[in-house]
């Protein structure tokens, strides 16, 4: 049996890339030393890593005046590290409340003595749609503006990015890095646990701009994006295995016609599923059109026993980890890169089924 | 060729570890999955995690009140999280320098704000011995007494911990973590990076005893003891494909006698190599005979080329990574828990005949 993973992260990965990985496991580039065995200051991993960077600003059309860095912690370690380095001027900082993820990112910030002012919010829309600035901000008062850009558990995605005025933007991209195309010089600082679109989980990229990166001094070194700057994200040992793992997904992403070619097919696999659920008299999804992610959709039959024979039926046809969040209950699909067009062909025909049948 | 590797972290990993990993790559647990594809949130996880931690408590016998914890961030990150989370009393810390990373571990605590007493040091004797306290020490003046029970570059080891009254014990296990006994309860945390003893890069393992966690505010969440000891350490996502890697070298070395077991291999390699290099009239090793490492054992000829000629030697032979850290120079050989008897036999052999040709 085909087993499809619909997890929202850790998510599932190119099967050439798991191939991959499986052969070349005992020994690395004729090495006879496993990737998980080799030193951090080998020239081996120095080219891996180096490789991986290049691949990352071939991807996204780096431009030359940012840096492109490899952490550890995840997310929730950028939502400590972005204020840190960022946030020195003002201590200031605006965020648009998108949902869970936006709210965290707030709360670790404030949580650490930053100011963070909530402009708009679309809670009380349960976050069916996105917020969008009503007013103009100015770099006067704020150090940055926060957004996330697709809300995991929700199923929204600016894919226009809001108007920030001279607000430097940072972009918390974890959910659909790479999975759709956006101006990296958009942007002041872009972050995301690679372990949705990319890669295992433990590895944290980080692409920032050079003006931005400051000495700061009094924060812990592993959040510090001077020190990794100087260092080439080797300040500690890195997750050597994660990093390398993450490079093959990036391989396998410039084969599949780079962010442009998986955008065109991630846009077909969301179409899919989007137009049975809009046509359903079963299922429904209540996202605002305009800002429908295309990699996380969030789903459900209003009814939560019937979901749960759903999520149970898919289990057994090997379509897996379809139950929603806990916050928002129902069904999610996430739909990530190595997600094939296949995997909502097969969905889409099983809801349609049950639908028949119910 | 058979090659073994010296490398003093990432480093040499048991065979049959790999081979394990490598054939239920594209599949764990029959799942249809990877073990990278997983969520953390799944019940195969959560297994997987919960076995390694038992696995820790049975090889260290983990008293009761202690909690084990998996982290990101390598030891430096535990530089940081150990103060922002231990120092909240006097906010000032005693240290016994004994080389690179005793420094290390003190330069981030200082720079966080806390007061770091370097109380002994041997720096002046470059390290070639192990500082010890001359003078009582109390906890009403410190929060705790951090030491490097392994100094990884200047290869020394407290086989007994220092003397250190009623002030809490922190002790930095990363490099002879499991590959001696301690008992737990001399500490009042233990850290460690597993890249060494225990695992591939990217999961750091804190022990720490139940009262001395604390909830702490205004620090990372992502170093948070606290938080971690509630979430199971799955306060974000964790590098679930690590700590599943980590869990097999635990069953690997419960397989080896437990660390009792592996200790007894351990003083056998190191012995073999010691005794060669006290003998020999070409190398030699200079740290006092007590405070000898078991892991890390730094030699030379005294010679910087004829140095980098066995180097070179030793590699044709696939003995690799031998090349001293840079701040010592020579040779180093780290005999972590995975190098065989024969890696070690192997290396003496090629020095006797190198000795003789010169």
């Amino acid at each position: 049996m085909t087993v499809y993973n619909f997890a929202a992260g850790p998510a599932t990965l190119p099967d050439p890339v798991i191939k991959q990985i499986q052969a070349e496991l005992p020994s690395i580039n004729s090495s006879g030393m496993s990737i998980m065995e080799i030193s951090h200051r080998s020239k081996l991993f120095d080219d891996i890593i180096n490789e991986a960077e290049q691949d990352v600003r071939d991807l996204m059309h780096v431009p030359d005046n940012y840096h492109v860095l490899f952490f550890q912690g995840g997310g929730t370690g950028q939502f400590a590290a972005v204020p840190m380095n960022l946030a020195t001027k003002h201590k200031r900082i605006a965020l648009l409340d998108s949902g869970h993820w936006a709210t965290r990112a707030g709360d670790e910030a404030a949580n650490l003595g930053y100011q963070v002012d909530v402009l708009a919010s679309t809670k009380d829309q349960h976050y069916h749609a996105l917020p969008q600035l009503d007013k103009a901000i100015s770099a006067n008062d704020y150090d940055y503006l926060h957004i996330t850009t697709n809300n995991t558990i929700e199923g929204t995605a600016y894919h226009q990015l809001p108007e920030h005025g001279d607000v430097t933007l940072v972009g918390d991209l974890s959910s659909n890095f790479m999975a759709e195309q956006y101006n990296v010089s958009d942007f002041g600082l872009i972050f995301g646990g690679v372990q949705k679109n990319l890669g295992p989980a433990g590895v944290t990229l980080v692409i920032v701009r050079d003006d931005l990166v400051q000495p700061v001094d009094h924060i812990p070194s592993i959040l510090n994006y001077n020190l990794f700057v100087k260092k080439n994200s080797m300040y500690n040992t890195p997750p050597v295995f994660n990093i390398y793992a993450t490079g093959l997904v990036l391989k396998w992403l410039k084969d599949q016609g780079g962010i442009a070619g998986i955008e065109k097919v991630n846009r077909q696999k969301a179409a899919l599923l989007y137009d049975f659920l809009d046509e359903s008299t079963l299922f429904a999804n209540h996202i605002k059109a305009s800002d429908r992610s295309l990699t996380n959709i969030p789903f459900s039959t209003g009814n939560a026993d019937l979901d749960t024979q759903v999520i149970n039926s898919a289990k057994e046809a090997g379509l897996m980890n379809l139950k929603g969040h806990r916050s928002v209950g129902g069904l999610r699909a996430s739909l990530y890169n190595a997600m094939p067009l296949a995997g909502v062909q097969a969905l889409v025909d099983l809801l349609h089924n049950f639908e028949k049948q119910h």
